[in-house]
């Protein structure tokens, strides 16, 4: 089964405490898509400048996503710069040129409107909605978001939650969100703006789950050396919507597998500047990091 | 089997967001008494001065902890005044007032000298060195520490460490004795300082252990209620060390079992201030938040 991801797709420019990495590929689409393609095809849809290097193209190409809802308009493609400390938690934003994705106005291609499965991704939620105002009935769709879009666009983010099955947030947006400090009230009082399922994304420190039912925690896989954190929660977002798509099963033990295998495609996300490391995971690395995490976790 | 518990006895002056409480019994020898000794026998070794209430002597008996180590010295038993934020992180220290903690040099009774598993709750590593000469070959000596020992007596701390079979530290606490930010560096580097088993303990996050040959990570039990986590620590410290005394099995699986189960017990101190909650603890009580446990970590 195929999944839907809208979002965008990005020219980073990165400085860590490890070095500086200048027009690199990122955005939160592309983190996803090519996180999702490890495990199911992915119809992707973004928007690029005419300057949106070629080899990039091939390396989305190379995932076997398909790019027919990938538009290059005139103009030159979204930018953003940060920058991280040595505790890699929130970057600083340097600077941010929307250029073409400014305009960003996506149409669906006929062909993906059929997906059963579709993730929006970290964009402007009254981008999100017009989405899915274009999708036949899909079956699971999962938004992501950002604290910006919490502050500038509640109003429109707390519509878009009354439509969608999943709502992904990290810890300071899930606070923020719903204005409370205790993490498990948070995630319930997420569940109460619609969202049967709210993830919370925690970075080193793991995922929590909540439903109606259950909640699951989990720890993240641990990881030496985190080189660029840029994506880790896109490339989340991606690999539990594609273990979903490729299972094809919607259910708390399909949830919660997908959440271990999303917070195992983070972490090759942030082992390397940009997707240089994601590009390369197959499906035979991905058992190997998850058989090392159940070592980790089983007690 | 028995454990023989080192450490400090006090009386507490909190505020948190939800209140203050004035002399309240505290200490790090308590909480983890207390803890433990829900799983085994404790022998507990401490001073308290001639003001300390005689209801909480009961408390402590009640429990059924040996209380011939319990010094009562002329003068006034150790104080300690804090104020907690909203994040619960890191309280402020109001005020200490040693008093006859000041002049502890603890005398372990000789019926407490051949326990097998000693646990040196965070005072000075000095005294939790003289501590160690006195006992009979222990199998198990674990220990916790804080950030005042490890800036103001470094050495003696790293000439412990060299003894002990278990080093507890928090987050901060382990980046700061190896000053290395990535937690499991810091968890490998403690290791080379000698104690065969590290574990770090991140609070609302979860556990970490570390030994030459394996990782455990484990999520916290997960609350909506924080109180005041004052304890915290010494209470997991308490339900390990007491669930390694009561299973008398020393191997990964007894270890890992050991840190949920302390975890457990760390759960209950937090849900009310000082020992309110956790000292009316059964073993019915653990087994039952277990099971929750299992619900909310199984994929």
């Amino acid at each position: 089964m195929s999944v839907l991801v809208v979002g965008s797709v990005a020219l980073d420019t990165i400085t860590t405490p490890f070095g500086k990495a200048k027009d690199i590929l990122g955005g939160s689409a592309t983190f996803s898509a090519v996180s999702a393609s490890v495990f199911t095809p992915v119809d992707l849809v973004a928007v690029v400048g005419r300057d949106f290097p070629k080899k990039y193209i091939n390396l989305l190409k190379n995932k076997g996503i398909d790019l027919t809802g990938l538009k290059k308009e005139k103009g030159k493609t979204f930018r953003w710069e940060g920058e991280y400390g040595w505790d890699f938690s929130n970057p600083k934003t340097i600077a941010t040129d929307l250029n073409v994705f400014g305009k960003f106005d996506p149409i669906i291609p006929k062909a993906y409107r059929k997906n059963k499965i579709v993730f929006l991704a970290n964009i402007d939620p009254e981008i999100q909605e017009k989405v899915l105002n274009q999708v036949d009935k899909p079956k699971i769709v999962a938004c992501d978001t950002m604290n910006y879009w919490i502050e500038t666009k509640r109003n429109q983010l707390l519509k878009l939650l009354k439509r969608v099955d999943i709502c992904l947030v990290n810890e300071a947006e899930a606070k923020e969100l719903v204005g409370e400090t205790n993490l498990v009230k948070a995630g319930k009082k997420i569940l109460k703006l619609g969202p049967p399922i709210v993830i919370i994304k925690k970075g080193e420190h793991g995922v929590l789950m909540f439903s109606q039912k259950h909640i699951f925690a989990t720890p993240a896989y641990l990881l030496e050396s985190v080189y660029d954190p840029t994506g880790a929660g896109d490339t989340f977002a991606g690999g539990f919507i594609g273990y979903l798509a490729k299972v094809k099963k919607y259910n708390q033990k399909s949830l919660r597998e997908a959440v271990v295998y999303g917070s195992i495609m983070a972490t090759f996300a942030v082992e390397d500047f940009s997707l240089r490391k994601l590009q390369k995971i197959t499906a035979v690395d991905v058992r190997r990091r998850l058989n090392k995490f159940k070592k980790l976790t089983n007690f």
